[in-house]
C-alpha cells in the first residue's frame, strides 16, 4: 500500500510509492562517468583563464599581493556573466493594473570550488571544501549588509540532468530582494509549531530522528544527516546543526568543518550507492534583518535527480517517491564513503612501485 | 534589466531573465521527431493488446455489445498498471510522533487517447479529442461520487524529458484524498482577492489579458489562450474560459468543444513554433464538495519543458524564465497551427495524382 506522508514543516504531502519502490542500481541516470581532464583550455573556470569571467569579487590566494583575476588562487568567486539579476539600479516596485512587479536587482555569483577541472565537492579535499564555504558564508556577509537584499540562496548542480551547464566545479549563490515563498512557508510552519509547542520544529525532528534512527545516515558531534519523513525525492538528504542555528553565517569554524565533513561523507556515499548521480543542493537559512525570527535552524537539503518530476508534480505540487527514505537511509547508510578513494589507491599503487 | 513579476493569484515570484531571452529557436530539446509506427505489437495501449492492462473502467465502442477489454474502442479509460495510489482501502490517518501519514489511497487512471499510436493530442482529430475530454470528464463525475476523494489531478506528459515512459498518446488522472497544495494555494489567492475586491481574479485576469492583448496568442466565443503575466517557463501558456465556470465538469457540450478547438490550435502552434517540444499539461478546478467555493475558475495550463528546474528554483520556488511572456506569445500568435496538416497534404498530393 503506498502512503501519504505530510511534511510537518511545509505541510506538503508526498506520495511514497512502495510497489514502484527501486533499489539503488534501478536508477541509470548516473551523470557522465568519463575521466575529464585536470584543466581545459576553454573553460572559464580554469586558471589561465581570469579575463573570461567577469571581475572577481573576492579569492583566496597565498600571495596577498597578486594582482585580481590572475592564477594562484584555491578558490575565486566571480559575478555569473549571465545573471539571472542585475547588481546595479534601485528596485521600482510598480503595478500594471492587477499584476505586481519591480526591476530585477539581485546579485548572481559563482563560486568556483578548485583550480581543478575534474573535481567535485565530493572528491576535493575537506580542507579545500572547507575553504568554498568559507568563502560563500563571507560573500553572505558581505551582501547581507546591503539594503536591498533579504535573502541569498546558496544552491549547487551537478550534472547536466540537473541544469549545469558548465562542468567545472561551482556552486552559485543568489542575494534577492524579497524572502523566497519556499522559505517563507518553512518559517510560518517554524512559527506555527512555536505557537503550538514552544520549540523548534527542526530540533524536535532532529530529536524524533535521532529516537528512532531508521532514517538515520550520519551522525556526528554536531551534524545529523537523515533523509526526511516526507522525502519529496529518491535518496533526498537533509544535513542539520544539532545545536539549534538560525542562519548558516552563525556558523564558527568548527561547526563549518563538522558541517563540511558530513557533506563530503553524504556526497562520497551517494556516489558510491548511486553511480556518481546528478543532484542539486540548496542551503535554507535564515532570512537578513530576522533577528526576531529565533526559530528558523539552517540546513542543507540534497535532491538527487533519479527521476522526473512530470504533470501531476508540476499540477498539485504533490511528490511521487519511488523509494522510501527509510530504505534509502540504509543504503546510504551501508555505503562506504572511502570506497572510491580506496579502490584509486588500489590502481594507482603498482605504477608507484 | 531582468524583470521580477508576481503571479497575483499564488503569489510567488517569478524572474524573467530577459538577457538571457531566447527566441523559440535556440531551444534545441525537440522531441523524438522519428516517424513512429501506428501500430507496435509489444504496446499495452495499441488495440489487441487489451488484456496487458488492468481491466477497463471505462471505453467508447460503437458496438455496445461488445465486450470489455476487447479492439473496438476509440477511447478508453484504464487503471493505471503501477499506480502512485491504490484504489482500494482505507485512509486510516495517524501519526508518528510529530510526523503525519495516512494510506495511499486513491485513483490512478490513464486515458488511452486513440487507437493509434503514432499520434498525440495535438494529431488526433478534433472530434477525437473531444471523447477524450468527454471520457475524462465522465471519470472526474465518478470519482466525485467516492466520499474519499477531494480532488482529481488530470495531466498529461508528452515526451521523455517531460516524464512519460509509455510512447502511446495517453493522459492520466489522480483521485486525492485531500485538496493538493498547488490548488489550495491558488484558492486562497482568488478568496483574498474577492475579500478586496468583490470579483473573480480569474475574470480579472482575462479581462485585463484582452485589454492588453500583448500576450494573447488565440481569442476564441468561450476562450482566451494567454502567455501569463509571471510565466514560471518559456512559451508556458494558459487556457481559461471567458465566462466564470468553477469547476471543468461544469463545462457543457459545446464549451468542451470550444475548449478542445483552443487545446489542439495552441499545441499546434507549439509543435510548429518549438519542433514538436515536450511539455506537460495540467487542469486546474474546483475541489469536490467545495460549492461554497465561488471563487474558482477553471483553466488549463500548458508548460513545454525547454529548460530545466534547478538548485536555485529547488530552493526558493523562484522560476528562472528566460523568454519574456510577451515574446512567447507574438511568436505562438504569429505561428501558423494548420503549418504541419498543410505541410502533409503537400506532401501526401502527388501520391493521389
Amino acid at each position: 500500500m503506498p502512503q501519504l506522508r505530510k511534511n510537518p514543516v511545509t505541510r506538503e504531502w508526498v506520495i511514497i510509492a512502495t510497489e514502484r519502490s527501486k533499489r539503488p542500481s534501478d536508477f541509470s541516470q548516473a551523470e557522465d562517468s568519463s575521466v575529464k581532464p585536470a584543466f581545459v583550455d576553454n573553460c572559464p573556470f580554469c586558471p589561465g583563464n581570469e579575463t573570461k569571467t567577469p571581475p572577481e569579487v573576492l579569492a583566496f590566494r597565498s600571495d596577498p599581493a597578486a594582482a585580481p583575476d590572475t592564477p594562484g588562487w584555491w578558490v575565486r568567486v566571480v559575478p555569473n556573466k549571465f545573471p539571472a539579476l542585475a547588481i546595479e539600479g534601485d528596485l521600482e516596485r510598480s503595478g500594471v493594473g492587477m499584476y505586481d512587479f519591480m526591476n530585477g536587482v539581485g546579485a548572481h555569483e559563482v563560486i568556483i570550488e578548485t583550480p581543478e577541472h575534474d573535481k567535485c565537492m565530493a572528491t576535493i579535499s575537506q580542507r579545500q571544501a572547507e575553504e568554498v564555504w568559507w568563502a560563500c558564508r563571507q560573500r553572505m556577509l558581505d551582501l547581507a549588509k546591503d539594503p536591498r537584499f533579504k535573502y541569498v540562496s546558496v544552491f549547487r548542480n551537478h550534472g547536466k540532468v540537473a541544469g549545469t551547464s558548465l562542468e567545472h566545479p561551482h556552486s552559485q549563490l543568489v542575494a534577492l530582494p524579497m524572502v523566497p515563498m519556499e522559505v517563507h512557508t518553512e518559517i510560518r510552519g517554524a512559527d506555527q509549531h512555536y505557537d503550538n509547542h514552544d520549540r523548534c520544529i527542526f530540533c524536535d525532528m532532529i530529536r524524533q530522528e535521532r529516537n528512532y534512527g531508521e532514517r538515520v545516515i550520519l551522525e556526528t558531534d554536531h551534524y545529523l544527516a537523515f533523509t526526511p519523513f516526507a522525502a519529496r525525492f529518491p535518496f533526498e538528504t537533509w544535513i542539520m546543526p544539532k545545536q539549534h542555528i538560525r542562519c548558516f553565517t552563525d556558523v564558527n569554524q568548527e561547526l563549518l568543518q563538522g558541517f563540511v565533513y558530513a557533506l563530503q561523507n553524504v556526497l562520497r556515499r551517494m556516489r558510491v550507492c548511486l553511480n556518481n548521480p546528478p543532484y542539486n543542493y540548496t542551503l535554507h537559512t535564515a532570512p537578513f534583518g530576522s533577528e526576531k525570527d529565533h526559530l528558523f535552524h539552517w540546513h542543507l537539503e540534497i535532491m538527487p535527480r533519479l527521476t522526473i518530476a512530470a504533470g501531476f508534480e508540476m499540477g498539485t505540487g504533490i511528490y511521487i517517491n519511488v523509494t522510501a527514505p527509510e530504505e534509502a537511509a540504509k543504503h546510504l547508510r551501508e555505503a562506504n564513503p572511502d570506497a572510491e578513494l580506496e579502490s584509486q589507491s588500489e590502481i594507482a599503487a603498482p605504477a608507484i612501485h
